[in-house]
């Protein structure tokens, strides 16, 4: 996607950035804000990225909801006198973010999303653009929300009717029809799968986690049967399984985990029956990497998109509104 | 079932045991010694408990391995001279237990478990029978285990073709025909549930616990939608939900419950399809009345047996084997 002309440096939490001399050409600064991380970029006129850098400064970490000092931390050198939009995008929207915004209801695309922006004028004169996130309610009515996924299917710009799997804590699957968002289903996978490993009777063998692809497959192929049904009792299962000697306990973290993913396709599956193309999978390298492995499990085909898409996103949006 | 003649006392984690009278009629002792609990009883020649008491000695609770001076502190006035026999049943047989031992494979009944008793004679000249737990295979050959609720079970005395929910931790479905086990399935219900409560983002909204038996019963109904699969997307549908008004957010710990609750009982409908007659009930009072109103929800019947049968299966084995 865009190319980087310039490195960042992370040292301790403290997002430090370098500048080059392509500093005339910016004419936008992209700012990813999640609960635990921190990404910016400096753009050109064509949404390549001039310089970056990422932190640990994320919203967990703010104190005193003090947001512009660790933003003008992040991006001041950049932008001294504030001449340049910011477009941010991510958990920095949300209850415990800097700017709560309503979501924006399905089916929503990169100019609905320019549509939807809520801006902001910092006590020293900076514009903030935040990108809101998106509702979806599913045919019986249950409702699901994402904040910074739809910055990122923006970003990817795909095109026909397509599945996306975003996966993490709280993994998405997204339908994207035309580059537009028309369905979502969110699944505690990730979020699931910490506290199962290590807040029940299985912390007795998840400690020692030895990697291993045939225990992984067999947690997915378990996961997936019977559509994705029988969860609770698949999980005593795995503590069953060490105790009468069916596999190694130090196996039992793989099988955890494909369990949890495979159990994760299964109910996407019924989610989006009808749509053909290979899944997308968007995340980063280590986690496309093992659901990449699962939907190999299944028969499933798959191929992989950057994880960094948000930055495009959000050139895309900031350009649908006219902001660059 | 047993009329208690005396009372038990309990303080502080100590177990103590008045004594009455009745001791020239005690013919057993019965121990029922979990990972966080330790009960004991005194039974004469018919089962009938003449002295009783429990305690916080569970397993966890020993350190050095040192069963015996527990066991002695509770019931060592019972028969200073080490002439009754004692049948212990429960977790002690585990691996973090007492003597560890193995597993008797379904079908099994009160006759299987007599022939199947591990016999230990302590220091002192204490003779100990334990009473081992069971497994089971289901038709996929996926193992399943269970320590303790197989004597509960023998207590119970169930007639005909029956099916028995045991509510907890890791809550048991049980298939019982005439008495004996022949089938059972293990659910992560009790300790899913405390670990997704703590320590997911459902954190956040389940810290203030509002009782709600409407909240309670939504929940249930959605876990036993669509057989219990899709747990993983309900579970983040909590979150959604509270997000979006749909609910108080402090109806999120009574939602979490239900859906829990109702996944499990979806899970097991297909275990046991077909067993005709009410579900029984084997559970403390409040986890029996949460499960009694589940199964309300979904219409199916249900009848509530003692939680404490465990004495009463004891003494059955112990009867199967000739020791009382």
């Amino acid at each position: 996607m865009q190319g980087d002309r310039s490195c960042a440096s992370v040292q301790g939490g403290e997002t430090t950035m370098r500048r080059g001399d392509e500093m005339t050409d910016a004419r936008m600064i992209g700012v990813d804000w999640g609960t635990t991380s921190f990404r910016a970029a400096l753009m050109d006129r064509d949404g390549a990225i001039l310089d970056h850098g990422s932190g640990r400064d994320g919203l967990l970490s703010v104190t005193d909801r003090d947001f512009e000092t660790v933003l003008e931390r992040a991006i001041g050198r950049w932008d001294p006198s504030c001449g340049l939009p910011v477009i941010a995008s991510g958990m920095v929207t949300s209850r415990t973010g800097w700017v709560e915004t309503p979501y924006l209801a399905c089916p929503a695309g990169p100019d609905d999303l320019a549509g939807a922006l809520t801006a902001l004028t910092t006590a020293r004169g900076r514009h903030i653009a935040f990108v809101t996130g998106l509702s979806y309610r599913n045919p019986d009515g249950a409702p699901d929300v994402m904040r910074g996924e739809e910055t990122q299917i923006a970003g990817l710009g795909l095109a026909g009717l397509r599945l996306a799997v975003m996966p993490g804590t709280h993994s998405k699957w997204v339908r994207i029809a035309d580059g537009r968002i028309t369905a979502f289903r969110s699944a505690m996978t990730g979020d699931a799968f910490a506290a199962l490993k290590d807040h029940t009777v299985l912390k007795l063998t998840t400690a020692d986690w030895t990697p291993s692809p045939t225990a992984f497959a067999a947690g997915v192929a378990i996961g997936a049967a019977e559509g994705g049904a029988g969860l609770l009792g698949k999980l005593f299962r795995q503590r069953a399984g060490s105790l009468m000697g069916d596999f190694p306990a130090s196996e039992t973290a793989e099988r955890l985990s494909g369990l949890m993913i495979g159990t994760e396709i299964a109910e996407a599956r019924s989610f989006a029956p009808d749509v053909d193309g290979p899944v997308v999978i968007v995340g980063g390298e280590a986690l496309a990497a093992r659901y990449g492995a699962a939907l190999d499990v299944l028969g499933i085909a798959h191929e992989t998109a950057p994880a960094s898409a948000a930055f495009a996103g959000q050139f895309r949006i900031a350009t649908a509104a006219g902001l660059v």
